[in-house]
């Protein structure tokens, strides 16, 4: 599994450049129509770093999520389409990957956070069908990425910092903390926390030349933002946003 | 500000290379004989990525922070030190770096995660003594190394993440997270849940040649985390560490 950053080619690190050039087969997972952009950035940062003829790509269609379900079936909705996935994962290494050949799974920013194919190439290790050896290297996440482009901290001085999701954020502010980064948001929870002492720092297709930055206090910039996300997922026909909100933003 | 990474001169993103080779000026700060070999890495990654003679290197002293000032005097002691860091910061901007020149403060892991340099250079801008435009390199920090170098992930399906102090932990654990990530914990605070439902993903020296790496249950495997920590501090005469508390694990 390589973490191939938050979208900037740039943010590559040495240690996956490596990991890119030693890969017999790429995996390349298609997640529709919206999310092709996604998959032809994959092929360029293949281009730019690997010589061609070297490796093969094999793509494949993710199974569809049942996005439908939410509240208390949001969790079963999530394990169907792991284990529908880890089948077709499974398929994919003992199909189309040699006895002494490498695969890789490429996964935009940190693989460590918010991703299920750690989660699904376990799963395939526990059914037992295939076994293999694997490594993770570490990428720069979109929430590293989003506050250097603010250029802020995560936390401030010996405090803590939640990473949550706006499903979370949408059931309350969460507990003990006053610096929250929220992935995830399809419903623009920041919203509901406008009235409050709370700074924002927003960014959408972070890395990308499509990247959009708005910051501020909450009341002058959650209206901002609602407009310019708007506008960019009407343009784009998807969107991937992530943002620090910051209560009590005075003290340090 | 460039984020160099958890310590594996590996992980080093391109854009991190880049940002080096257009630097001018280097400012290392030594924090002391027990960070020595931290100034020592620092100039080894100078040496494998910039042509010498290409660049200047300029080193200080870091102040002394008052580290015997515990409970609620630990604030302003972190905030006198950050002053007088501020007043070494503008003095070395001042007078080490031409008016055309580029500077750069190289930071281990990323410097938006319990770093002081960022909040430093705003005082010093604040000051108004000297001005400078500024930009931040991410970089992979301890947090996505560690998780990396275990497989694993910060967060669950659809759960949020905590990243806090071993003083904060010490307090309790963080109400409303299960997965809790514990930085700058000289004293430990993990014995305290050794009786409890947890796993523990613990690493020292993450990324470099003495990187050291225990995990299991936590009544398991504090012991020898304890064990392995005294042996390295002894060794060495300093210790980086970091690890990741998962509760109730059996829960995916």
């Amino acid at each position: 599994m390589i973490g191939i950053g938050a979208g900037d080619p740039e943010q590559l690190t040495l240690q996956a450049v490596r990991a890119l050039r030693d890969t017999d087969v790429f995996f390349l997972l298609d997640k529709g129509e919206v999310k092709a952009d996604l998959t032809g950035l994959r092929r360029d940062l293949l281009d730019a770093h690997v010589p061609r003829g070297t490796y093969r790509i094999v793509e494949a269609r993710d199974p569809d999520r049942d996005r439908s379900a939410g509240g208390a079936a949001y969790s079963p909705a999530v394990g169907d389409w792991r284990s529908a996935r880890a089948g077709i994962y499974e398929r994919l290494i003992a199909g189309e990957l040699g006895e002494e050949e490498t695969g890789a799974f490429l996964v935009w920013g940190d693989p460590a956070l918010y991703d299920s194919t750690l989660g699904i190439l376990q799963e395939v290790l526990e059914r037992g069908e295939v076994g293999f050896a694997y490594d993770v290297v570490p990428g720069i996440s979109s929430v590293s990425s989003l506050v250097a482009r603010h250029r802020t901290g995560l936390n401030r001085v010996a405090r803590p910092v939640q990473i949550t999701t706006g499903r979370r954020l949408a059931e309350g502010f969460p507990q003990g903390v006053d610096d929250v980064v929220v992935m995830l948001d399809a419903h623009q929870a920041f919203l509901r926390y406008a009235d409050q002492d709370i700074d924002i720092y927003w960014g959408a297709y972070l890395g990308t030349p499509d990247e959009i930055l708005e910051s501020g206090p909450i009341a002058e910039a959650a209206p901002r933002i609602a407009a310019l996300r708007a506008e960019a997922r009407e343009r784009k026909g998807w969107i991937m946003d992530t943002y620090l909100l910051r209560r009590d933003p005075g003290e340090r």
